[in-house]
């Protein structure tokens, strides 16, 4: 009987991949090999003294460690796997959750690209998420914040939507958006981050790194330290490193040194930026803050490009795609990016 | 050419159904019908004043929410789900990584449950990992503490090994485990707890709930509180709920009322605690500690049968099988336990 069923839904797997393209992608299943959690990088803190395993829980407990500031991983390899995998990194205030679904529960970006057949390894960075055991604490403010994050991130001036916002209005969908955010709970640095980042690629071999916002920075980062960094994919990142000597006004990204900025110009670069910048200055704050990055992003591949690379800046209102906010990979037109980004990664033979 | 391709493997997959049980479970694809994630129950706090969207950033930031103390949840539903869907909450100091793999890397308990054909909806709890948006903050503590947990934990008596453990003892596992501990990052009351689980059940429909180590006396209440629970399979529960009036000297959880009580005579209830529990008093605090709450165990065990319930306490040395740590799910014979929790859901009609 068993046999029977599974033979009857072998059949209708075969009939579903005989679907026409345009076919929603919730009515295939996902075939996968193997999935599991692992750290990556990170330090170890030590304390003086000795420890007496009959009394752990009795001061002084010393001589003891803690496994601290490394990277958390979920990771899924479909069955047909490609070469090259994706790597997934979050912004501020936020998880892996950004890229493994939407506001209102719709497939987001990392479910996407797994069924087209890449392995997928989503990252909590130190002190963030699942990866929360750090070395220095930081205190955890509880202020209410949501109305900041909803303006800063271009859903609209709270309490009101942006006209044609790609974004749910229902009043589940803001809840759930709002829930995502996580805090830092401890003090991470630069260095320890972009480590942790580069553990991730050794672990996934050649990869295509996504990076959300303030994960730019690290991104490209990781990309000069680590070589299986093969593109990266920046959605609105915040920060661009520039070259010594070769620093805008009012660049929040620092600077490097020339021989690491030209490592950026081995790879291919797609960075996109959503709606509701404006050309020129606003009153609002949030509108300005994204407008100076934008200028910035464009600086910074020009400044690439110019020395070999290949970066491409998309700031999709000129390509004819309205209505998104800083969550492009989970705004409601999340499919018609991933098809732009899929054209890009054949362009690029990444696929 | 691809739809060949997929023809074979299609047969591959015809081919992996035929294989004997016994044939190890990472060769068979998983196949996906459903994945993602959300939010479940929680609190909305509020300030005072008006917020200004055109100065998101600047003092004061009044009139705002923050969405906190919320559960967040990572499901999966397979292709051939059963009617009753699994739901685990992990225990003090862990996140749901501790039923999503060993700290050697292989399968944890939910991909080994998915694989069986049940829907997996795995918890962290308000205040944990990826659901650390809080309402009221807590002092993280960084305190070197990882030898204090491998002892509490009966992998052994730092920096010994107990023999004949069921834990992988290369260094690069215990790295991997003590990296699984993530703090609490709010101060999170019982009730609130409860009610987030219990919208977890009110999402995930009929279930088993897995509960791990402190995640035991929440699994109770929320057992009481939801008749969506269809049976719980704790491992090693740290404390247990006694009606008023019944509470034997010692008990760490605390009291509830006798009609709230009877609620757990309905559902079948599996209880397992691993081995190095003595029987006698000894010098170390640890192995004590995990004696009485065994002695509770059985205890409460006694009054729910007494009552009318179907309560299990499987002290695994009893049964012969030995070197099991406080990590049940996750120690090196986990696919035995598994097996064994298998024919128990048979038994129970919850297969």
């Amino acid at each position: 009987m068993k046999t029977v069923f599974l033979m009857t839904n072998v059949l209708l797997l075969v009939l579903a991949y005989g679907q026409k393209k345009d076919d929603k992608f919730e009515e295939k299943p996902i075939l996968i090999k193997e999935q599991g959690a692992f750290s990556a990088g990170g330090k170890i803190s030590k304390s003086e003294g000795v420890f007496d395993p009959n009394k752990p829980w009795f001061e002084p407990q010393g001589g003891q460690t803690r496994h601290c500031d490394h990277a958390d991983v979920w990771y899924q390899i479909p069955v047909h796997y490609k070469h090259t995998s994706m790597v997934f990194l979050h912004g501020y205030g936020q998880s892996r959750r950004s890229w493994q679904t939407t506001a209102d529960g719709r497939e987001g970006f990392s479910n996407i690209f797994l069924r087209e057949g890449y392995s997928i390894y989503l990252v909590d960075q130190p002190g963030r998420g699942e990866a929360g055991q750090t070395c220095k604490p930081l205190a955890i403010s509880t202020a209410p914040d949501d109305q900041t994050w909803f303006t800063q991130f271009r859903i609209g001036k709270y309490p009101n939507y942006y006209e044609g916002v790609q974004f749910p209005k229902d009043s589940i969908s803001i809840d759930q958006f709002f829930r995502m955010m996580t805090p830092n709970t401890g003090s991470i640095d630069e260095e320890t981050l972009v480590n942790s980042l580069s553990e991730v690629l050794n672990k996934s071999g050649d990869a295509i790194l996504f990076t959300h916002s303030a994960g730019g920075l690290p991104g490209w980062k990781t990309a000069i330290q680590n070589e299986k960094v093969n593109a990266i994919i920046a959605i609105e990142p915040g920060a661009f490193s520039f070259p010594e000597g070769k620093v805008p006004v009012g660049n929040r990204g620092g600077s490097i040194p020339m021989d690491q900025f030209m490592k950026l110009t081995r790879i291919p670069i797609l960075i996109y930026y959503g709606d509701f910048i404006p050309k020129e200055k606003t009153t609002t704050y949030s509108q300005n803050f994204w407008r100076e990055v934008l200028i910035s992003a464009k600086e910074w591949a020009k400044l690439v490009n110019e020395n070999g690379g290949d970066v491409t800046v998309i700031h999709l209102p000129d390509i004819g795609i309205n209505g998104n906010t800083h969550f492009i990979m989970s705004d409601l037109n999340n499919i018609e990016i991933s098809d732009h980004i899929q054209k890009w990664l054949k362009e690029k033979k990444l696929n």
